[in-house]
C-alpha cells in the first residue's frame, strides 16, 4: 500500500528553491492542464507543477520527494493514450516542458543528443538541414522523453524499429537523486548491463531521462507512397503477409477497414471507403524504387485489388501521411459527442489475420461502432470504439479484455505502442506471469519509496 | 569478499539427482577442457561439470546452488575472446551441450524458438530450407545462448544488428530457481521493463537463458561481395566514412591493415597486401544490387584504390568470407610460438580513423608486430597483438589500457562484441561512472549469493 505525504507550502517552498519561484505553480488552470493526456482516462491533478530547467535540477527535486515520500510524475506534452502521465496519485507533476534543446547533432555518426523536453517533430525540422531524421514517429508531436519513456512507435516502424531501436545512450536521474549515464556513441556495445534498455518503455516508474542520444536515418533519396483498396478485409490482410515476406523493406504498411477509410475520404483523403492498405518504400536509388513498387503492385494485382496506386509526388504524399497520422483527430472530430477507446495489441504477423477476424465478431457481436486502424506490417492493430457514457464503455472494456487475452493466447502483447499506462496494468499478471515479480523488484530496487509515477504499469495490489 | 562452499561428495549427489548420473562429472580431462576459452586469459577448473538437460534442470542446479553457496559459470562452447566463461571461482560448470534443439520454426513470422546449446552455424544449415538466417555472425560456431550472454556481434552487424537486435523473448532460469519468460513473439512490445535486454548481454552473471525465439531474416535474393585495396591505412578509413554516409546499406564493411592482408593473403587469399575493404551489399532485386555496387565503386575510384573487384559467384565470396571469419585462426597458424591478444573497442564512426591512428601509433612506439581487422562500419577495430612471454604480454596489456581510455575518450566503449569477461572489468567503472553501481544493485537483486559466473563484468573488490 502506498503512503505517500501531501504537498505542503514548505515543499512547494523547497521546490522553487530548487528551480526558481517561477518554474512552480499551484494555479488551478496548470494543475488542469496537467491532468489529463489524450487517452478516455479520468483526469487527476497532481498538488504542485514543476518545470525543471536542467538534469541537477530534476535529481534535486526527486532527492527531496524520495526523502519526503511524495509522488512525482514526468511529463511531456501529454499526448499519451493510456493515462501514463496523469498523476493519479497528486503530488509533483514534473514537466519537462523547459528542457527541450538539441545539444548536439553528430551528423556524421547520424545521431543526435536532446533534451527530453523536444517535441520530435520540432528536432526532425531542425534535423532536415542535415538530411537526417528520427524516425520512430507515434502521430502526435510527443517529445522525446515521453517517446523514450513509454516505447512509442509509429507507422515507419515496420523498418526503422521503435523508440527503443533508436536510442545509444542516456542520462537519467534517480529516486534517490542519484544522475547516472547509459551506454556510449557507439554503435555496437556489450560492456555490461543493458540500463538504457532498462529505462526506455519503463513510463517513468524507474528514473527520469534528463537527455538521450539517439540514432538517425538518412532522409531517403526516393519514396514511393501507395495505395490499395481490396474488397474484403481478409484478402486485405492477406496482401500484407504476402508483401512482408517478399524481401521488400516496406516503411510503412498501414491497414484501414472501410469504416476507417469511409471517416478519412470524408474528411478530403483521396481513398476508397474500402479495406485500404496505405504504403510506403523509402529507396537509395531509382531503379530499387521502382522494382520495390512494382513488387507490391504484383501482390495487389494477384489479389485482385480493386484498385492500386502509387503516388512519388512528395506534397500529395505528405497529404496522405497527414491524414493517416490525423486518423484518431478526425475520429473526434467526427463523433464530437463520443469518447473514443484506442486498443493497441499486437501479434506475430501470420497471427494478424486471427486476431482481426476476432475483433470483428467481438464488435459484430457487441453491435457497436469500430474503427480498426492498424500498423500491419508490424502485427499492431488499433481496435477503436466510440463510446459515451458507462454504459458503452463497460462494453467497450469487456471488448478490450476479450481482445487483450487473445492476442496473449496468440503470443502476442497487449500493447505493442502505447505503453501500460493505467489500461493495461491489470493484464499484466496475465502477460509475464512471474516475469512481473522480477519487475516489481527492480521497482523496488530502484525506487523504494515508490514516488516515480506510482500506479503505473503494475495493477493495483 | 565472495565466500563459496566447496563442491562436496554429497552435493555432487545431489547433482547427480538432479541431471542424472550420467550428466556429471569430475574427471580432470573434463575439468581440462571446460576451464579455458579462446582468449588468452589463465585456464581455472570447475569442481564439477555438469550438463543440463532442460530449463527445469538448469533452475534445479541454481536453486541448489543458491542454497549452498556454489558458483555456477554457464557454458555453451568456450569460444568466447574474453574469459567469460572461465570458472575462475571453481564450483559448478553448467554446460548446456545437450539443451541444443531447435523447437519451433515460425517461417512465417521469420522466428525461431531454440535452445541455448544449439550452434548458431548448425541452426542457420537448419534454417536455410525456409530461406532464413539469424543474421548475427561472430565467427566461430558459438551457441545460441552463448551469442545472447555475450550480445555477440560480427561482420553481418552493419547491417542487421547485433544479437541484442534480433532476439524477441527468453526463458530464463534464475540463482534462486525461479524461471520466468521474457517479452513475447510480437515484433512490437511496450509492455512493462525489457527483461529480455536486461539478461542479454549480462554474460550469466543475472540468469542463465534456457531458451531464446530469435528475430530472423530471409536469405537475401542477390548478394555480392567486393574488395578494394587502397594505398594508405587513411585512405581506406576514409572510404569507409564515405560508404556509411552514401545511403547504401551495406551488409559488411570490414578493414583489414597491410600485416592482416598479408596474411590472409599468404593463406590462399586472392587479395593484395595492402589496407583493404571487404564488403557485401544484400539486395532484393538485380537493379538495386548493380547500383548499390556501382555507388561503392564510384567511391572507391574517387579516392584512387589501387583497385576494386566485385564477385557476384557465390562459391568465390562465400570463400572470401570463411577467410574472413578464419583470420584469427590464421593468425595463431602463422605464428604458432606465439599467444595473440585481440581488443575490440569501438567508437563512433566519425571517431574511427582517430582511433586507428592512435593504435597505429601506439603499436608504432611499442615496435611490436600487430594485425588491425575492423568491423568498419561499426566502428569497431580488433587490435590484435602476439604476445609469448610475460614481458610481451605487459606491454600488450599496457597498449591495451592506452586504446581502451582512447576509445571512451572518444564516446566508445572498451569492448563493442566481445564482452566484459574477464580483461575488460578493470575499465568499467571508467566506462560507466555511477552507472556500474546500479548494475551492482542489479547484481546483487538478482544473485544475492554471487553465485553466478562470479568474477566477471565487475572488478574485484
Amino acid at each position: 500500500m502506498l503512503d505517500f505525504t501531501p504537498v505542503a507550502t514548505t515543499i512547494v517552498d523547497k521546490l522553487a528553491a530548487i528551480v526558481g519561484k517561477e518554474n512552480v505553480s499551484t494555479g488551478e488552470s496548470e494543475l488542469d492542464l496537467h491532468s489529463h493526456d489524450q487517452s478516455f482516462h479520468e483526469p487527476h491533478r497532481a498538488e504542485v507543477i514543476v518545470w525543471a530547467n536542467n538534469a541537477q535540477e530534476v535529481a534535486d527535486v526527486l532527492k527531496l520527494a524520495h526523502n519526503k515520500h511524495i509522488p512525482v510524475t514526468p511529463w511531456g506534452v501529454g499526448s499519451s493514450l493510456e493515462g501514463n502521465p496523469i498523476p493519479i496519485h497528486g503530488g509533483i507533476l514534473l514537466s519537462l516542458r523547459n528542457m527541450n534543446h538539441v545539444i548536439d547533432v553528430h551528423a556524421d555518426d547520424f545521431q543526435v543528443t536532446v533534451q527530453p523536453g523536444k517535441p520530435y517533430k520540432d528536432m526532425n525540422k531542425d534535423l532536415s538541414k542535415h538530411g537526417l531524421f528520427f524516425p520512430p514517429d507515434p502521430g502526435a508531436n510527443a517529445t522525446i522523453g515521453g517517446m523514450l519513456a513509454n516505447n512509442a512507435a509509429g507507422i515507419r516502424t515496420v523498418k526503422y524499429g521503435a523508440s527503443k531501436d533508436n536510442v545509444l545512450a542516456l542520462q537519467v536521474a534517480l529516486a534517490d537523486g542519484r544522475l547516472i549515464r547509459t551506454g556510449s556513441r557507439s554503435i555496437k556495445q556489450s560492456a555490461g548491463y543493458n540500463l538504457t534498455q532498462v529505462f526506455v518503455g519503463s513510463e517513468g516508474t524507474l528514473g527520469i531521462i534528463t537527455e538521450a542520444t539517439l540514432k538517425l536515418s538518412p532522409v531517403p533519396e526516393y519514396s514511393s507512397t501507395m495505395i490499395a483498396a481490396f474488397e474484403t478485409v481478409e484478402v486485405a490482410i492477406e496482401a500484407v503477409v504476402l508483401i512482408k515476406g517478399s524481401g521488400v523493406d516496406v516503411a510503412a504498411l498501414e491497414f484501414l477497414d472501410t469504416p476507417a477509410s469511409q471517416t478519412l475520404a470524408s474528411r478530403g483523403l483521396d481513398i476508397e471507403p474500402s479495406p485500404t492498405l496505405l504504403m510506403e518504400v523509402h529507396n537509395a536509388h531509382a531503379e530499387s524504387q521502382e522494382a520495390d513498387v512494382a513488387t507490391v503492385r504484383e501482390i495487389c494485382d494477384e489479389l485482385d485489388a480493386a484498385s492500386f496506386i502509387a503516388i512519388v509526388d512528395h506534397t500529395q504524399a505528405q497529404a496522405i501521411w497527414h491524414a493517416r497520422h490525423q486518423a484518431y483527430e478526425t475520429l473526434i472530430r467526427a463523433f464530437p459527442d463520443m469518447k473514443f477507446h484506442v486498443m493497441d495489441v499486437a501479434v506475430p504477423l501470420s497471427k494478424y489475420p486471427e486476431i482481426v477476424a476476432f475483433a470483428r465478431q467481438e464488435i459484430a457481436n457487441a453491435g457497436t461502432m469500430a474503427f480498426l486502424i492498424g500498423h500491419a506490417g508490424d502485427g499492431n492493430i488499433h481496435v477503436t470504439i466510440p463510446w459515451k457514457d458507462a454504459d458503452s464503455l463497460a462494453k467497450v472494456k469487456a471488448m478490450n479484455s476479450a481482445i487483450v487475452h487473445k492476442a496473449l493466447a496468440l503470443d502476442g502483447t497487449a500493447t505493442g505502442e502505447h505503453g501500460v499506462g493505467i489500461g493495461k496494468a491489470p493484464y499484466m499478471p496475465d502477460e509475464h506471469g512471474t516475469g512481473l515479480d522480477v519487475m516489481r523488484q527492480l521497482k523496488n530496487m530502484l525506487d523504494p519509496h515508490g514516488i516515480l509515477n506510482p500506479g503505473k504499469i503494475f495493477p493495483a495490489d
